[in-house]
């Protein structure tokens, strides 16, 4: 039996995923981030492509999805219907979530992981940002683009995060109440919130 | 000079105020909370009671104000003009926050001191929430009321503080990124929270 789950959702800049990573590594447990789309892929028999291209997106409108080529026609998982493929991905996720979430510790990051697994006790749900100048800052030193691009990409990505989450949640993406633990990641160097996220395991 | 000041955002019965005052104790440093109506009083030469009628209230319409009596004509502060009482004592507050903030470590509870004190490196922003059956439960066991009436008041008092905040911020309380560390307080012991708050203060 695993004794903890840890979610953590974060702005797109904020250190969410690498802050995920490290403290997987610490604790010595799985992260599962785009490794979900992998397993979904698996499982379903579709081209992780497809899936890559829908990930963290909410189902658009019936007509868009059928000009993007969003719909599927009996594509190996036929038993979802007619859904999005947006749809059919988070319903995957969802069920990988549960099921990874009764087995082992482990860091998974966002996909509505905090709100999949609300109702389960060993479930830790961490949320992680930081103010606009300092993800920009991280975003240019990471993927080498220039400022204006990085505002730009963390922007439409939040915008397309947030409506993720309120699509499939119901909830308003950023709310502090949805979170056991919410941290700006601009005020700590990385290392410690690693830190100061493991003590807070240890304390419960 | 000063290293630090805590500021304490909190929801009704989350015991942020408990928190709050635990942590002023084990730093060994003041804390404010309705404190700071008496200092407000002093300096005004206000009597304190008709400061806490609209501590954290945000002021109401013109109408509403002058049918209540919250209009103040020449007592004593009348350099502030006109205002309703709930803008003078915020004003105050806020001029009381800042000189505090300028000379001592300390722990500030509410009056949107995390929204006065944004701009200042040494402030700390702490927002402190639970869900609605722990805050039920804390405020029928201190207050001695029963669960319909405690939800009443969460509900009320709420409502106040995040029209008060979202009036003189423009921000809307209780999203994550107006603060830099926010806790559940269900899901851990106050000393602990406590110790949490404390470590993340030593690990910047």
């Amino acid at each position: 039996m695993n004794e903890y789950v840890i979610t953590i959702g974060r702005q797109f800049g904020s250190g969410g995923r690498s802050i995920g990573e490290k403290l997987a590594q610490k604790l010595g447990i799985p992260f599962y981030d785009k490794e979900l789309i992998s397993i979904a892929a698996k499982e379903s028999g579709v081209n992780p492509e497809i899936f890559e291209n829908v990930d963290e997106k909410a189902a658009n409108s019936l007509l868009y999805s059928l000009s993007m080529g969003m719909y599927s026609f009996g594509n190996g998982f036929s038993a979802m219907g007619d859904l999005p493929v947006n749809d059919k991905l988070y319903l995957l996720q969802h069920q990988i979530i549960r099921e990874i979430a009764e087995k082992e510790n482990c860091v998974i990051v966002g996909r509505c992981a905090d709100y999949i697994l609300a109702n389960n006790p060993k479930c830790v749900k961490v949320f992680v940002y930081a103010n606009m100048t300092y993800r920009k800052e991280q975003s240019v030193k990471k993927h080498g683009i220039d400022e204006a691009r990085a505002e730009h990409i963390i922007n439409k990505t939040d915008k397309s995060r947030a409506n993720y989450y309120s699509f499939y949640s119901g909830q308003k993406w950023g709310m502090a109440e949805n979170y056991d633990l919410c941290i700006d990641s601009s005020k700590l160097d990385e290392d410690k919130i690693v830190d100061l996220i493991a003590d807070y395991i240890k304390m419960r």
